[in-house]
């Protein structure tokens, strides 16, 4: 049940949430695995979890009526709101906003198949006041078996 | 004081902390920023922070002798250490170990110089039971005015 | 000050949040205990709260003007709800609601009188998305002395 | 994907927790489903970890060779803590100890044959100052998809 | 870089924060220092942080239009909350809300110059359920370089 | 249920410990009163506790053998403890150590007899690297019915 090097499933995501607009990555996705990406922005945490929920369902990376599938991806989001938050998983109320690119890829990194499929979401982004210019950079990377 | 594209420095220090063993950063380091990287691996978090530190030390990321430079490392530290343990700071203590690259970087990422020096710490590896291979990867970053 | 076997306070105000309708519990109530139940659902952690304070208000659990009553209340309730909510005390903020029944006991369950009364909040129900079904069961338990 | 009614794998797990020596579980469990229960005390916390891990494990509730299933647990475990500890998974670094029962259920819990097997790990137990006497009762519940 | 008995920057913010109308520090303020102090009351943590910020820039206490400055006294603020709050950052969401006095102090408490500037955020108040009397006191300092 | 002027508990504690050697409180401390004081330094999270509940057992402040008051005392200590800690209660394993002085006072704060007695736990000091002079300083409340 080892990680493997070309499979490591936090790095990819990762890589794809700090992808610039017309950047690709230089390795490939591994057979079979699946990913999306997006962007979102509010002062709002709902939003923030229910538009990277939205994401994965509309892009079937996870299946919409299986609620494991959804439970995993909640608890993989969350842990990814830890690092961007740092504390508190809390935007608005305590006036600061976000700005977020998020990548989420389904697949299994481990060597052997009975560690069936995984998930891993990340962002990247910058958390601030709500003024233009005053926010700095922000990371997060949740990752679950689904 | 907007942030300036090629200066993301919490961009750059992930892209460091995520380098394999032999690749190198495709955009050059701004001028007049310091950098440096890492290996770390413990179940003691007590480490995990006196390795960064002396990292940054001994390669003069960091003055030694100024509290105010001690102080907005181990701020960025600890942000960062939220992202990898995501809801509680400890390791032994709840049995997981991490092995972790991190990347420390200096320079101001503004377009205004008034806004002087950031750091940014960032932190890429696994966390797990301890037992090989009984882990999946892990990331934070840190980022604080200096 | 030993507990004692029969009064345990925490065990059967759980065994009341669990107990379906038309169940009773097996064992008597300690003489001069005093309960309450009954259920809330929201997406608003306010208003969980609240329903609580309300019910053992008007349910003469607690003495509605004294504060130190009040004060030992709320700090059971927030207990529980650590329990429930495991790690952040938020429910619509990260997109999640809860359906709950709750149990308020009070007695001493001490074998001595000068431990005096003692507060004991159980929760048990569901916590998921706002989807029908999308949901899985959590419990909580805060004691408190009065 | 409903919950049912007779399959309430927390409300299970739970019972088998808080039931005495001698009690017994008056619903049967349902078919297929596994549990194990046993008691733990500690100031450690690691300790704890490990104990439930280990029971795990030698009952077959988890395959131990499959990491996946591990880390399941281990976030149930963790979860459950939360209930116990109330805001800081804690123990002896803040002078206190813990006496608990634990009960782990695995099973599936939802009316549709996908959602697959879940876990659920129950606590109930002491938790107070290292001096005979000086406790009060805890209570934790954690539930995953495994 | 030792602090300096008479410019402890926290004991004088919370000296400040702690003055009844009327009352004046025995101890002068050190040269150049300067400091704002105001009142705040509300359920609402985002209003409570605002009340700050927007007193600190209108006194020139922090420099408007420096974002490093502005984030410097962000954490502080955060910080003087955690001592408020203890626990959740959160107020109205669990039902209760607060009536405070700040101060906010800013100058080098160290001995030596490179230590330049701090920033101290101290509060004084009462916390508790949104009825006349029905609450305590609390207290919070945050203290960052600047 | 009023607090009174005169008897505001939590800024009397606090008073206690920000006094220097020789500083005197200006205001007598209400008839029936009792408090005590004193100092503990310490990376070990758990000697700190312990200082403080031993201070307040041999002062007489609470009843040894009641475990009502060494239950309120408790929960007090940890609330300080936030104030100081900001985050996560931990100190040594998060590389940091502190040196605090603590006052503890016991009295009635509300113009009602049937609110009781009540605690209030402050602490002023510093906190920082476990170096000499990189330290900042740091304060905390806790208060709490008995």
């Amino acid at each position: 049940m080892m990680l493997q090097e070309s499979n490591r499933i936090g790095r990819i995501a990762m890589l794809f949430a700090l992808a610039d607009a017309g950047e690709t990555l230089t390795t490939p996705l591994p057979n079979g695995w699946r990913y999306c990406t997006g962007k979102v922005g509010s002062m709002n945490s709902q939003k923030i979890v229910a538009a990277m929920e939205t994401a994965a369902k509309s892009s079937h990376i996870i299946e919409t009526d299986v609620y494991r599938e959804t439970h995993a991806l909640y608890h993989a989001i969350m842990e990814a709101l830890y690092g961007v938050t740092r504390g508190q998983v809390q935007l608005g109320d305590v006036l600061r906003t976000v700005g977020l690119r998020f990548a989420i890829v389904r697949g299994n990194p481990y060597d052997r198949k009975q560690e069936g499929d995984w998930l891993a979401v990340a962002l990247y982004g910058t958390i601030g006041a709500p003024v233009r210019g005053s926010e700095h950079e922000a990371i997060g990377l949740g990752i679950n078996h689904i």
